[in-house]
């Protein structure tokens, strides 16, 4: 996609072909204005893109911007658990409707299309891919300041699908200090750099976890790195999260809404910076 | 497949109509026999399937059994470098020469195939699983005892094929005690009881950590259910393991085989049990 595709809210339905003509929008992109469209990642899975993604949301909704998620995770859903979100998505003549966390995140993950959570979806990629696509054309999102999608581990299917359809803004990496999930990360770092859209920035998560008794600092996955390896790939280090088990126990019960994290807030200071200094800009 | 397919080694190649005809075999088949086949699972990423897996196969190792691993993360490949094991992959005329860890393990994996080893592979479905096939029909293995498959998160194209294609055994599950990860494992047991192997036991990894100074047992990531989770599923539970900051450290230094871990231990000798009772059963 082109840089101006960035601004057409039909990007992701056209064609090279009707890219002259008139953008033929769907019902459901006719009643929804996105900004901008951040997409969070890793390459290796169980690094916290999920948890990152709701934080990040929690941090831009306390700050007056309406935000919505699109859960990419297919086969691996955890948005809806997350922020309590329970119930099937509602249909209207117009196009899906976001379900609304408890405090307005509006949020498509398929555990709102299916009947019981833990059923699993047993799909291959052409199918995985084209249900991530509805949920950007056919789901009415609304007016959205943020639209955050929660990608999946890997770089195939629905990474190749997001970035070829979807208007992305940038995109946050998330990585641990583990040398074997910073290897994984660089590939999806690369994989990004075939596309446009510029990374914002990285996160190390589970950087350590703090004894609650003694309160000594456990670097449990070895010495964090993530500042290195941002500077190894070029891009802005946006900061390091401990592991934190209020976040696994507030996640688990569907209250991330409730959590307070002063050093998340740190980070999500960091990455507005960057938002605004890529407004426009391409660094691909 | 149906049970017989288990014992036949030409199963991932064959098709309905040459089932009743002579097996047809690649020459890298007819130069290997694996004795079992075990997938190690989860549906979720990043709960440890690759060290679960890696600590499995030296645990067989070291019981005298010739042990290969299959890594099926095509797109997040850990095995090389969990091993050590590093450098292209040899080729000869009867087929793809597994690659040898240092006390011997064989192993396959999608980064034994490219230049460098942070280099992203950007493939959709069905090249994934094509790659995913090949490695079990042209894979010289030789003779193996155990063939473990390390399966990427997810319950799509991967895990789909491995299962429709490959003569697997049984399964062994991976879990975390988030209940985020659980309610994901549990997509993947169901998914699994869609196919014919049983699965064989769940771990529950990532359990505690225990802090260096004052040995407090810290819950990162909540109150344990692997138990109450393997009940719940009715599979037989084998064990918890804790996060070791020592295993992280001999992993990313590519030195598994460098790693003793009682707890484990425990869990191989149970796995081990359940594979015996389960032979030429089908609990599914």
């Amino acid at each position: 996609m082109s840089e101006a595709c960035n601004s057409c809210s039909a990007a992701g339905t056209c064609t090279t072909e009707s890219c002259s003509t008139e953008p033929k929008l769907t019902d459901a992109q006719k009643a929804s204005h996105i900004d901008k469209v951040i997409a969070v990642m890793s390459g290796k899975g169980g690094v916290g893109k999920s948890s990152v993604t709701s934080m990040l949301a929690v941090s831009l909704m306390r700050q007056g911007y309406k935000v919505g998620i699109l859960d990419a995770d297919i086969t691996g859903p955890s948005i809806p658990k997350i922020f309590g979100v329970t119930g099937r998505a509602g249909v209207s003549k117009t196009g899906i409707l976001a379900s609304k966390s408890r405090d307005g995140i509006k949020v498509m993950s398929l555990n709102l299309m299916i009947e019981t959570e833990d059923d699993p979806v047993i799909l291959r990629g052409p199918l995985i891919t084209q249900i991530v696509n509805q949920f950007y054309t056919e789901v009415i999102w609304g007016d959205l300041d943020y639209l955050l999608i929660d990608m999946p581990p890997g770089t195939g299917d629905v990474p190749i699908t997001v970035f070829q359809s979807l208007p992305i803004n940038g995109v946050v990496m998330v990585t641990s200090p583990q040398a074997l999930a910073n290897m994984v990360v660089r590939k999806a770092i690369k994989m990004v750099r075939n596309y446009e859209p510029p990374i914002y920035g990285m996160i190390e998560n589970m950087a350590y976890v703090e004894c609650p008794d003694c309160k000594k600092r456990i670097e449990i996955f070895g010495r964090p790195k993530g500042e290195e390896e941002s500077k190894r790939n070029s891009i802005p280090f946006l900061g390091e999260l401990p592991i934190d088990p209020a976040l696994a126990e507030l996640s688990d019960a569907g209250k991330v809404e409730d959590y307070q994290s002063p050093a998340f807030d740190q980070i999500a200071k960091r990455l507005a910076e960057q938002i605004r200094t890529n407004i426009g800009k391409n660094l691909a």
